[in-house]
């Protein structure tokens, strides 16, 4: 590319910068939206506060980072200078991974596989499991071994569907195997499971997330697999059948913690008791510093209300932050709130928790009318890169104000890159483009300010 | 972000993966565009093809690196089996970059400023120029100098202006000074200029591109500096406002070379004498490998006609893949093109140079009855990420086209990430994730496909 402007960039850059400030107003209209697009991308404040939450590492629920977190987020809201800043109490799971997680395949030509322990797995034995491999793809074929699976280490290698556009949809077509494999493996007898990691990527960063026991199994230790790791185990499976793998993990869960949500607000002018929530998870995987998942999220929501608030906007309704604790695990946090708020007046909830890309979409949960109106709204988002409305709705957090009446939206970025990164050492600072990010919470600013004031 | 899985990502699932393979066939429908989504993100060639292009290095035109991309690009259309592939003639510029470009401070505190030779500038006399700095942001303040430039190095340190969304609106705000600036500054008398490289990035990369002379200018040089160099020297100047800099450049420009557009088809089974065209440029500039710019045009509108064809597609126009010489410098691939075609039909034409990343929509110059036409067919392009088709064109190489009746395309991808790259020693292979690449491919595919049978 060289001198030509593309025509879209001048229509664009006509629709943000020549919008006439003085415009007869109109509701809802758009010079504000111009106003605040631009003063954010010229001092855009998201990256800074990721780095300095970054800097505390990884945030597991439980851990002393994660209450270092929570002191960030409190310092952090009386800094940007909202109101009825507080820590509100929630109980969260605790499990903490230990020193060592280890996968050597013995034998003649023996190895490691870069390996990591789950979510809430229980450890092995000191000295570890050693013992064959049994490879599937399914948890249906391991409730269906029977026998074979005794004794066994079980090794789930369905990889996420590459040929699906919406990385999400693969995550969620492979994802029962992380979640549930060991449960259903322990039913056939098996000793343990290694999973191949939840990613489109192929290299030798294992990535962890929750898994479950169900309450009637046999707890078994369970492991995820680098992609390269897995490719290399099945390969030496199929000239080894009884290849025998040991496999060490030290990992525990302790006894349910004291932790808490943050939340701080602008309080609305006309209507203070209706709230417009927006928010993003505190806690993070351990193995890196939690930069997309949720890192993002919680930057987005804190800049997304400085930027109202710097641009002097006073809401209708509350506006309120919520940075919620353990998502990741047990989601207590979110439990938590929505107990703790049952009788308030959650008008909308915006969730971010899909990264800090570049941002495409809002999904929504709302239906019909509501739904048509705010679709009429996407105009005034495409200067922070909003091109479509559609329906859907938040995530983990807010979802459970859905049943007192709240709207859910959700953030949805780009998604390519997103599982790259995801639950594994590789989701840093360094992965996040600081003007993706902004644009984001950009996008969160101008929503719940229509939120506010125009639903 | 844990086991949720988007509701987007679940609709686009159901949309992609649950479309029925033997519904009754509409026109145009969407089975086929499903089965070029899946099929290609299950078996992508895009990223590989970029591996091999790019192992050749920057490609200027006139070098022998650009030469042996055109060998490449005739190997590889023959390898995939395109039809009637021939190198056409093109006479194209032949600037080359020397072996010495530095800027230093001098007196007591000297230093090294990063610093590159400008596309096209001349070099300076061996020992360089030593002048003092006047540090300006407009062209029009060069032209106003008068005699106060007179002897000066001019530097132009107006940025890309960060406040725009759509960062080619800013490259288009600033470029100016690259492109003009010296010629302008030689009104004043000036004996150099330096530019503050084109990147909202703030880094210690030059960053290259074309400049151009007037015709009745004295031909001074001009190089580009980092934008933390621009910044440095800025601060400096504040200090000392006498400071002086020395600047050599051993660039030149050679006679102009012979080259080649390197040219493929499928031939149309009905109408095979109208032509829908896919194309990007093959030199780059010489810093790195031009893995964005634009080697990922060169593969995407190679990987393009690759899926139609292993799709067992006959299309009813000609589908045809040109890759063009020195996009950068003169156009003097694509005039050679479009003189050499004048008579034949082209019914639309397809660029790809905005970078290989997640597809976002197409830019058509199409008006009216074609363009709503054109514009319903943007749901069958949604499994490749296009979210809309506006008002637009296409890019330098087929703009020619247009006047002999071709509607024009682009391809745009999302462009935050694009100039922290672009004519810089950072546009590499490892920028370019390959599931975005190839999605900007199958993009063009559908496109092409659309165009030729449903136009």
């Amino acid at each position: 590319m060289n001198i030509r402007i593309s025509s879209v960039g001048l229509a664009l850059y006509a629709a943000i910068a020549l919008a006439p400030a003085n415009a007869v107003p109109r509701q809802p209209d758009s010079a504000w939206t111009t106003d605040i697009v631009r003063s954010s991308l010229a001092h855009p404040q998201a990256f800074t506060l990721l780095t300095e939450l970054t800097r505390i590492g990884g945030r597991p629920a439980g851990s002393s980072q994660a209450e270092r977190a929570v002191q960030w987020g409190r310092d952090t809201m009386t800094r940007l200078g909202f109101q009825n800043i507080r820590l509100e109490p929630a109980r969260v799971s605790h499990w903490v991974r230990g020193k060592t997680a280890r996968a050597e395949m013995m034998g003649e030509r023996n190895g490691k596989l870069a390996v990591c322990a789950l979510g809430n797995s229980v450890g092995t034995p000191t000295g570890g499991i050693t013992a064959e491999i049994v490879e599937i793809s399914s948890l249906k074929e391991a409730e269906a071994l029977g026998d074979a699976g005794r004794g066994k280490i079980l090794f789930f290698n369905r990889p996420m569907d590459p040929a699906l556009t919406a990385t999400f949809a693969a995550y969620g077509g492979a994802v029962d195997q992380r979640v549930r494999g060991a449960s259903a493996a322990a039913k056939s007898g098996a000793l343990a499971v290694l999973v191949r990691s939840m990613t489109l990527s192929h290299d030798d960063y294992p990535h962890t997330g929750t898994m479950v026991y169900a309450p009637d199994a046999v707890k078994i230790p369970a492991a995820a697999l680098s992609t390269t790791a897995a490719d290399h185990l099945s390969q030496r499976l199929k000239e080894d059948p009884h290849l025998r793998v040991r496999l060490e993990l030290d990992c525990k869960t302790l006894p349910e913690a004291d932790s808490s949500n943050v939340v701080g607000e602008i309080v609305g002018a006309q209507k203070p008791d209706e709230i417009v929530l927006m928010g993003g998870h505190l806690d993070s995987w351990d193995l890196a510093q939690g930069a997309h998942d949720d890192g993002a999220g919680v930057v987005q929501s804190l800049e997304a209300l400085r930027i109202l608030k710097d641009s002097g906007f006073r809401p209708m309704r509350t506006i309120r932050v919520v940075l919620f604790m353990d998502e990741e695990n047990s989601g207590g946090g979110a439990e938590a709130y929505a107990a703790a708020h049952k009788t308030e007046k959650h008008v909308a909830a915006i969730e971010s928790d899909d990264g800090g890309f570049m941002p495409r979409a809002f999904t929504t949960s709302a239906k019909e009318e509501p739904f048509d109106r705010i679709r009429a709204w996407q105009p005034l988002l495409t200067g922070a890169g909003i091109e479509r409305i559609s329906a859907g709705g938040g995530g983990a957090d807010i979802s459970p104000l859905a049943s007192q009446g709240a709207i859910l939206f959700g953030l949805e970025p780009d998604n390519q890159r997103y599982f790259d990164y995801h639950h594994s050492a590789l989701d840093t600072l360094d992965k996040v483009h600081p003007r993706e990010l902004e644009l984001g919470a950009i996008a969160m600013a101008i929503l719940a300010r229509l939120l506010s004031d125009e639903l």
